[in-house]
């Protein structure tokens, strides 16, 4: 099995809030993370793809494709936007690290191409917080 | 001369904008940050002290003074805000790295106490872009 | 599959010595670790669960929670210490990367709580040095 | 199950080109990195090893064997030299990542000693690009 | 003062050799470092500039302006290249950390424009060895 | 002016305490840091020498000299040794980050040699903190 793993940064804010919930619920769940202002953060996300090396050029998957792709379907919609209030699947959800990589899997699921599969995306809210997300299978 | 550095983080939102300048123009000049749902950072501060070393402690200044200088002054004021919507200092101001660096050298200087005096604080909005403050002089 | 990691460090010393050999047994099998007066690390632990992701706060864990049980299991215990000799499972074992991570994994199992399962534990002895232990099964 | 891993570096340079492809072709395909001047990288090398760990000295493999294992099969051999030119792997293979990991594979296997396997083998190009090879089974 | 920092990276090859010498003397100074078929790195660059905060936009230099600067000046010159056979100031010195920064000030003197003045360039070559300059004066 | 810097890390054990204060006293200025057992670092040391850059060599001064000389006159001395207890210097006073940078100097001063002059040493105790000793004038 040969994995390639390709990075790339955003920078967002966003918060934790439960509609259903009073004020002080929230805040005791969440704490600081409650504050509907928004806070924010550098994500880092590593998008890890499965595949074989072809053997004329030595790569799993075409790097700039990849890039592309992670640019198109990702930076560019999540980049110095505010998540809860201006991507769609943040309305539902909260934006956490967890629901983040869940949802960056689907944008690109069935999207690397070229014979190589998506293997699982890892997301860094900080560098001492992240997770990891393999597909539902 | 002999000079001690912390270092601190926070997370916060913000944007920039010119309340003078049109739509268009904030758009032109500052790109994406010019969103105002507000975008956001994991910031990182580092405070430098300079004195002289206490011969018994060996200390410049007490590690847990210029720590909890640095919790109460700062990070207790700016970790999980929005800077734009509730920080005094950046109503008036944009809450650049600049901007930011020169409010907490202001909000450090003469705090840092025990004889040692500040020599300037780095503010990193990201790990490739920050700004240093040395003070009026 | 979902993981969440999150990351705490510690500051320790140790060494490595086996009573049953010779010194020159020691010195030849462990070289300058096995200087008794000990040496130190700036230890990094990442605890990695994993579970559902909660569709109303979009946890996989809550991070309050499992930021306090790494506290008070494992960094109240091993922070500022003396592994050798302060710290009751490295009185028998060598306080090496892989004994650390068992340890971490045995101090913190069934303790993450709330639905989650604790998946793995990788303990930076250095940033160029680190064991991983994904329980006994 | 638990796993050590032990990091290297190394510094080289590198170029991508396939001759069976027209000038154009190459350029097409691998943009800036066909430039046959070579450019060049500071590469990380993470080996990571299984085993059991030895209750005596607490290793899952002696690390001084494992550093110079490392040493003589992999850096010695790649340090400093331009890979496509000087390193006979390369002769024949475009010296992506994916075919590095594959080429330190072999030049790992069965040499880790003392019990442990190989579990696997990655290699950073740069920080942001990186392919993990887990062997052929 | 105020002082703000960007940071760039650019990959290259590069090696050192002094016509005057004998191949035993290159090798006796440079060891590695003088195999003519060259190694390569991943280069740092920080850029750092100095200047007054401007009231309005709270930037001492335009950010984009800056990122375009050592873009078009620097990294599109630099990257993917072999630096000792096409960058033009390295065919009469050696590419040494030291004179890659003294280059790249000579290349952004009097460009960084806007009221700003560079104050000096740092040029790391690994993580653990860089070179600053400060200009002439 | 041009600076080079290069890195080097050691490993080691330490504490504080001053033997005219009661122990209440000790443990109320230097809280975990007096536990008399020892805890430990890996310290990173930057050694920061000026000089003219050579102009056959392109160095500020010689690079393998340099480490050679950080090697024996530090880290030999350092690294896997308990400080307090095995390095002279600090029989005497605290083995704080200010004072092992001072320490440093007076180890590294006049010893740098081929015409380069020691600029200023930094220790870094932990990421989030370190010193810098510029020499007594």
């Amino acid at each position: 099995m040969i994995l390639l793993t390709r990075r790339a940064e955003w920078s967002a804010a966003h918060f934790y809030w439960v509609n259903e919930w009073s004020d002080e619920e929230n805040v005791r769940r969440f704490g600081k993370c409650a504050n509907r202002n928004g806070h924010g953060h550098n994500y880092t996300l590593e998008v890890t793809v499965r595949g074989e090396v072809d053997p004329q050029t030595g790569f799993v998957v075409d790097l700039k494709w990849l890039k592309d792709v992670m640019e198109t379907q990702v930076i560019a919609v999540y980049d110095h936007r505010h998540l809860n209030l201006e991507v769609p699947e943040f309305k539902t959800v909260q934006p956490t690290a967890e629901n983040i990589a869940v949802a960056i899997w689907r944008r690109l699921e069935g999207k690397v191409g070229l014979g190589a599969t998506l293997h699982h995306v890892r997301v860094y809210e900080m560098p001492d917080l992240f997770a990891d997300y393999y597909g539902e299978a």
